[in-house]
């Protein structure tokens, strides 16, 4: 957690840090407001369903689009819009093509949620 | 707090929610994460000196640019950049020009902080 000085001092361009990791689907602390992390993420091609019991889970879309499938309907995103996945619904984010995107969540929020497996990452601040 | 609603079942296109409304330095709630709400703002010259004891306050520049000045320093953000003003650090936002800002921050979060007075105001859902 070395990196949390840096950001608690200094301004972060989200270009910059985008361009700092290639992955997908691996978040990387931006921030830290009280309890909740500011994370970034690059999607493409499809995650696993899965819900975050007592955590919502916000969206910005700030490079390229993608879609948040819920059970009953698609919310597709575009650059500037934002979605908040209420605490308890099962969600999978699916892009066709690179999308990056602005996560604010709270610390203990793991991105698989309730479903775990081999795609959980313990995301590093960068 | 009738739109609670619709942000938590729409998404949010930020330049739609900018075009309601006009005021300057009058955050409108536009999301909720937990026990945070996600804000807009319009800024343009100078606000009053002011801090939040026990909150951090983020700050994503989403259009144009401004300056936070703290007592010690300036840190200028232009669009595509955010700022987080620790918990307890005075802090001044300054815009020469219109600039439209996202703000994250505690429900509990008041507008001028301690410093109070004229310019504080009651965000409604937009």
């Amino acid at each position: 957690m070395a990196g949390g000085q840096v950001t608690r001092e200094d301004k972060v361009n989200l270009e910059e840090k985008f361009a700092r990791f290639s992955e997908y689907w691996k978040p990387k602390i931006v921030g830290e407001v009280n309890d909740f992390y500011i994370k970034l993420v690059k999607f493409e091609g499809e995650f696993v369903w899965h819900r975050h019991e007592d955590e919502d889970e916000f969206f910005l879309v700030t490079k390229g689009e993608f879609t948040i499938q819920l059970r009953d309907r698609e919310v597709p995103l575009r650059e500037g819009e934002f979605f908040i996945v209420p605490r308890g619904v099962e969600h999978k984010p699916v892009a066709r093509k690179e999308a990056q995107v602005m996560l604010i969540e709270r610390k203990s929020t793991v991105n698989t949620g309730d479903a775990g497996g081999a795609r959980t990452v313990v995301p590093d601040w960068i």
